[in-house]
């Protein structure tokens, strides 16, 4: 995650080539900044809502002209939909990850989580989140809906394997699915990065809690802690 | 719960008179009116938008005219407040309960989840959930963020409670009260009141997950379990 959180290059700025061959550095070249493009979009969309950003406000974010940011997206909503797919991107690499390990599958759904969790806290949280709210063209709306059903079914696939393996416990894998990605994606709404917990300690803490849940796992704990204390309510 | 989510009256219709004086029954139909004008509202913001709704639209659905809605309500912000109140309420109730209730702080934090949640889950929880995000003055808006720190600073203290009695894991009470919270603020985006379960019961469903926690209770269950599936890949 560290990679896609650190900061764009200054626009303009040389890119190290990553090999001898022009065509090669050329290309690099274009994908980092057209990151860059997609970074600054994300920003200003979670700043000031999609409606409210134009095109004209990227550029100027960049220090660049519209024809230039036009260079690297068709249109806004082509934006907002690359904004939607790098925050997703790393969720769906957890996934693949997850589907060639062999360890039980509560270890596979942590790892997924922690990507989620982070990616919600990133820049592109807002747009993971907020993207299907918007005006969007009945074909953005299915392609956005399309790629959350995906991780959907895939945390409830985890979590089914997880019951089956004892790694779980049972539950209905639907509700559960709709309160771990409930939980997770509400982190865009509170979470601004100059807080003092990181992306991946958010997640990691997240994490922590749906593992353990609420109820004391050592029974000896709650026999030795005091019993609640009895209000008394004074009549006025 | 389940009087809120009743039916409003037909517009114009009698309501059966709480008591034989005439000014009780005056003050009760007015009541009763106006609960549904709100309940008319939220049923709009929900539907439409909050921008996107009109008082015309509002006073539209009930069948009556914009002056009768004016006479319930001050503006339409005014009316988005009143249903952001009419969905805490519930849960200002259960809190004021849980006070004075002799209970382990774990049930009595369990009681103001099953509130928070059903009420989300109710017409109002659009307007529980995405009033803050809507262009409101000022005011309304430090109204409305007060109203969710008192909920929030309620949740964190039944959880210190828990863990000072025992009947709380140990945990993080920021971190834990936004993860119960966003899991809960996320049922507004994903339930409608036409599918098999009712408010009350997604509620449970979640707490029971809260409480539960992901990871086996017991440790013989994943002991009797089998081993997860090891994946094959083919080279292709």
């Amino acid at each position: 995650m560290n990679s896609r959180r650190a900061s764009p290059p200054p626009p303009g700025g040389k890119t190290p080539a990553a090999s001898a061959s022009p065509w090669r550095t050329r290309r690099r070249d274009r994908e980092v900044k057209r990151e860059a493009v997609i970074r600054a979009a994300a920003r200003a969309f979670n700043r000031k809502g999609y409606h409210n950003t134009s095109l004209d406000d990227i550029a100027a974010a960049l220090e660049v002209t519209k024809p230039t940011v036009y260079y690297y997206v068709t249109n806004k909503e082509h934006l907002l939909f690359q904004c939607f797919l790098a925050g997703v991107e790393p969720i769906r690499a957890a996934f693949r990850a997850a589907r060639d390990q062999a360890a039980p599958a509560a270890e596979r759904l942590s790892a997924v989580l922690r990507h989620y969790g982070a990616a919600v806290a990133s820049e592109f949280g807002w747009c993971m989140v907020r993207a299907e709210d918007q005006d969007l063209s009945p074909a953005m709306s299915r392609h956005i809906k399309a790629l959350k059903s995906e991780i959907d079914q895939g945390i409830r696939r985890l979590i089914r394997e997880g019951v089956q393996d004892g790694s779980i416990e049972p539950c209905d894998p639907k509700m559960t699915a709709f309160a771990l990605a409930g939980a997770l994606n509400w982190i865009a709404h509170w979470y601004r990065e100059d807080q003092s917990l990181t992306p991946a300690q958010i997640a990691a803490a997240f994490i922590s809690i749906f593992e353990g849940g609420l109820r004391p796992r050592s029974a000896s704990q709650v026999a030795t802690r005091a019993p609640p204390r009895r209000r008394v309510r004074i009549a006025r």
